[in-house]
This record gives C-alpha cells, sequence and structure tokens, in this order.
C-alpha cells in the first residue's frame, strides 16, 4: 500500500498550507484560471474556490490574484507572496525527508 | 493565530499515524479504556473506535489491544507495537520541528 508522509502548517482552526493546496497553486500557475486547475486535480471549482479563500485569508496578503470577467471568467495568477509561500513548503517537505529518513522507515518498516 | 506544523503518515486512502491518532495513544495509555481516552478528547466513542481500528488494520498487528467485556467494557491497553510506533512519532515530530526551524519560520512569518 502506498505510504507517504504529508506536512501541513495549520493557522488557527484551518490548514494555511498543505499537500493539496500546494498542488492547487501548481495547477493555476500551469493552467492560469482556478476553474482548469479545479478541472486538472478531478475537484469542483467551488471546492478549490474555498481552498484558494482560505490561503489568501491566512496569509498577510493573497497568494492568488484574480481578474475579473464572469463567474468562471478571467484567469488567476500566483502573487510574489503565493509564488513565496508555495517555494517554502516545497523546501520544508525536501528538509523534512531528507532529515527525517531513519524516523520515517522505522515507520513505514511496522506498516502493512 | 496558532500556527502549527503537522505531520501525518498515510496508507493507502487513510491516515497512519498523525496528531490526533497520537494523541488518542497516549489518551488510552492514560485512561486504560477507549471510552474514557474519547471522553477527555472530547470525542465520541465511535469515533475513537474508528481511529483506533484504522491504526490497527494499517500496521503490521494492532496497536490497541482490549479485552472484552459488554460494548464500552473490559480496557484497552497498548501493545508493544503500539508504544513503539506512538515513540517513533514522536520522535519523527520531534526530529522535524528541530532540523526544519529555518524553512518553518519563513512561513510563519508570512501567516497572519
Amino acid at each position: 500500500m502506498d505510504k507517504r508522509l504529508k506536512i501541513r502548517i495549520t493557522h488557527g482552526p484551518n490548514t494555511a498550507i498543505g499537500p493539496g493546496k500546494a498542488d492547487l497553486l501548481e495547477a493555476i500557475i500551469q493552467q492560469g484560471s482556478i476553474s482548469k486547475a479545479a478541472q486538472t486535480m478531478n475537484m469542483s471549482y467551488r471546492r478549490a474556490w474555498e481552498l484558494v479563500n482560505v490561503m489568501n485569508e491566512a496569509f498577510k496578503s493573497p497568494l492568488v490574484s484574480t481578474a475579473h470577467g464572469g463567474s468562471h471568467g478571467g484567469g488567476a495568477q500566483l502573487t510574489d507572496l503565493g509564488k513565496t509561500v508555495l517555494q517554502h513548503y516545497r523546501n520544508l517537505e525536501k528538509k523534512v525527508r531528507q532529515t527525517a529518513q531513519n524516523e520515517l522507515s522505522s515507520i513505514y518498516k511496522l506498516l502493512k
């Protein structure tokens, strides 16, 4: 069975950034819109918007900026802060996997 | 707002061990029963049982053993494997917080 380490940073009751939100930010970079990003992730547009909204509210300024133009239209892109947070999160994941390899494999070995 | 790093290990679609499950294992050690552990965590007995069941199924052998004696009775305790997994998880958390402190504080600083 697939075994993974997942890390997230909570901010009060919400997850500010975690695996799903980081993947969504990357999909927004690639697709240039929240609705297309949601499609590639098999996620509803509503759900993607909720995740973006939680991130935009948790950080000091928004991570995703949207252009206006109809309910699904106008496109979206990461702000400078969005790119910075995504990069820090990927660095954090990498660092954790590298440095905690022994502790991690101790647990993995005990899983089915 | 409260900011925390949370780590979990997934096993297929489930979380094998994470912050809530580790706290539940500790509560079972302290309380000696799943129902009392659930009470101290403001969790339903049913929910606590579900979490225990997921853990017991994810690892090579159960982490929690229960004595029979009525629907809520009989008591529960951690198996040797349960104690080992809990210790490895707490070590993992500690190691991660120590080694990823720079990456973490980079993100914390950007949160509201």
